[in-house]
């Protein structure tokens, strides 16, 4: 049974006219699963709150910083502060607490690569979480590669997942998916808060995806020579296509056994890895047949009805010869993006509606620009790939 | 040139009978290896000290929290607050902010797990660093894999190095390093902050180690059925012991190209890692024929002559018989170590010296008991195994 109480979430005099209002709690908080082990703080409850706590003696103020709001904490006698926020959706959310104007990571939540920074994160639970969880079945390995890039001239790294049985199965080669991180992440997004690789253990193993191997890079790159820093934007041009076309690539199919051509190889990514995903595929068709764009696509952030001919070099003008070439177009997208996603996906679909080229939408019910729509849309294009 | 000027590191009337005093500081600080890329701090100098930097507009105190002691920082008028460490010894260091009492990780570090938390640390560039250093040689992966343990009823993860040529020399048999994180630690240890990946790396490209493979697990556990939680102190016993023995040994004699023999197999661990390795070392002569113990040994915390006859059951009281097993019995420590490890240490080794037990002493100079010490400790180690 859940335990309610009444708390006073503040007497906003000027607001509500002199009236205290107060809300219902459900008082079944616990630590997520990237609470640090052992830590009581952070903690979730069955509506999504997050309950921050954390010990600052001498401290005017204690928020707790998520979803764009700041909720302020309460400090017990002992200096120890608590506060809850609003519900927040389910899945897996960036946030820091402010510690007298100090923003600073929760020293109880595990860290994680996102918003431009290392930083706390918490896991809401979602309802269809066994997609992704660690289950009973067969796991694939992670593997950390550096490599030495000369085309940037700097040492890189990627995660390369590899299945379950790769290592004893020497007989078989294997498809290849190239997965790619959004902006302000980099090549740690997809293996550690996008559980690629559970999702892919969980698919394989239930027989809804082939075996394959996936590798996640980091879409950063700024060639040598070249003294701007890397594109801050996720609109491109992307130094990234060269260093994956040239170095990445070739080293994969030297270094694992890979199927290596157009009909074993795809391609996704999510928001500017999205727009990357879709820039390299097309300019590379000879290299890929499946492509995946999660919550983005390559006319962001516009909106506006896209002209054809001159879009992307006119990549998308000859239907016919396209749905040939492209075993698979996929799109994805939460019911909660943020403008501009909904606009500008919406311009891309209605000009592929009008060019008449084939592709497959799959909407993410009650999720944002956030790792819960992209996990699901990882677990759906997966699925069918390479069939 | 550096640029040298003075700073009035405070005026401690009652301390220093009203005289200020005053340090040279050598202005040459740079963002460490262990900053967050595109972040200007922490800092560190050619002194070894290190330059916190946060904005924390409200505070009353900010304070840099490193090496056991608390450096206060100043707040300029745009609320950003700097202020320098006296100087660290070469190599890794926890450390964390304080916040008006609220006891934080640095927003501008990358994150480690150590003295049982994830939190801040930094780099002190070492004389010695190129040893450890990402250099232009090949490199093997790093590979995290999953297991379900039976005796624990948990999932459980590990980190294998498999070494540069693993997967495309795939006649080649590998004899096998199991490598121990300290107290506090866990499994994220060595491949981490350790750099053993790097470490091998070059040893190996030096010619200076032959090729193994290195798993690096969580020496915690709690045995199913077990209701105690992992045993909080350094001496065990280790229900770790059950888990390596039985169930990782056999998985990554299965899963990897290993030489599965006592003649091929080393382990080695750091503090109470030290501590596990020689006990099941000691307990398991016929799987194991090299033991490595880095600033630590089985008598922790004591210092008392050991009696060897009781001693881990007798475990050293046949020197002839141990001589002929033990291909190498290997101990390390740094000269800064603090109680009780230099004392405990060398009762270990008057026992050897006493009983005629052959072992190598390496000596890390001026370092604690820290990962400067370890990394040099896994280097001297390595070279000497499987020869």
């Amino acid at each position: 049974m859940k335990n309610i109480r009444l708390i006073a979430l503040g007497c906003l005099a000027m607001t509500y006219g002199g009236a205290c209002f107060s809300q219902m709690i459900t008082e079944d908080f616990k630590p997520s699963e990237t609470t640090q082990s052992g830590r009581k703080y952070p903690q979730v409850n069955s509506e999504g709150r997050v309950r921050a706590g954390v010990l600052a003696p001498a401290a005017q103020s204690v928020q707790l910083d998520i979803g764009g709001k700041k909720y302020d904490l309460k400090r017990n006698a002992d200096g120890f502060w608590t506060g809850d926020s609003g519900p927040q959706d389910e899945g897996f959310h960036y946030y820091q607490l402010s510690i007298d104007g100090a923003s600073v990571p929760d020293p109880g939540s595990l860290y994680f690569y996102g918003a431009s920074r290392w930083g706390s994160a918490i896991e809401v639970p979602a309802q269809d979480r066994a997609f992704y969880e660690l289950r009973q079945v067969p796991h694939g390995q992670l593997r950390e590669q550096l490599y030495f890039s000369k085309l940037t001239n700097t040492w890189r790294r990627c995660f390369i997942y590899t299945p379950a049985g790769y290592d004893n199965n020497t007989a078989q080669r294997y498809p290849v998916l190239y997965l790619q991180h959004g902006s302000g992440e980099n090549e740690t997004g997809w293996p550690v808060q996008g559980k690629a690789n559970l999702i892919l253990d969980n698919l394989i193993a239930g027989k809804k995806a082939v075996p394959m191997i996936v590798v996640m890079d980091n879409g950063y790159a700024t060639l040598s020579g070249d003294n701007k820093p890397f594109n801050p934007t996720p609109t491109g041009p992307f130094p990234f296509e060269q260093v994956l076309i040239n170095e990445v690539i070739p080293m994969i199919d030297k270094d694992y056994r890979t199927l290596a051509d157009r009909s074993h190889r795809a391609m996704a990514g999510l928001s500017m890895g999205a727009n990357q995903a879709m820039q390299i595929v097309m300019k590379n068709l000879d290299q890929f047949s499946y492509l995946g764009a999660f919550s983005g696509t390559a006319n962001y952030p516009k909106s506006d009805p896209i002209d054809v001919p001159t879009f992307m070099n006119g990549a998308f003008k000859d239907a016919p010869s396209l749905n040939r070439q492209l075993k698979l177009l996929w799109l994805g997208a939460g019911t909660k993006e943020p403008a501009p996603f909904p606009a500008s996906i919406g311009a891309f679909r209605n000009m592929l509606d009008q060019t008449g080229v084939r592709y497959q939408y799959y909407v993410s019910e009650g999720t944002a620009h956030e790792w819960l729509t992209w996990r699901r849309c990882l677990n759906q294009f997966a699925s069918l790939l390479f069939k």
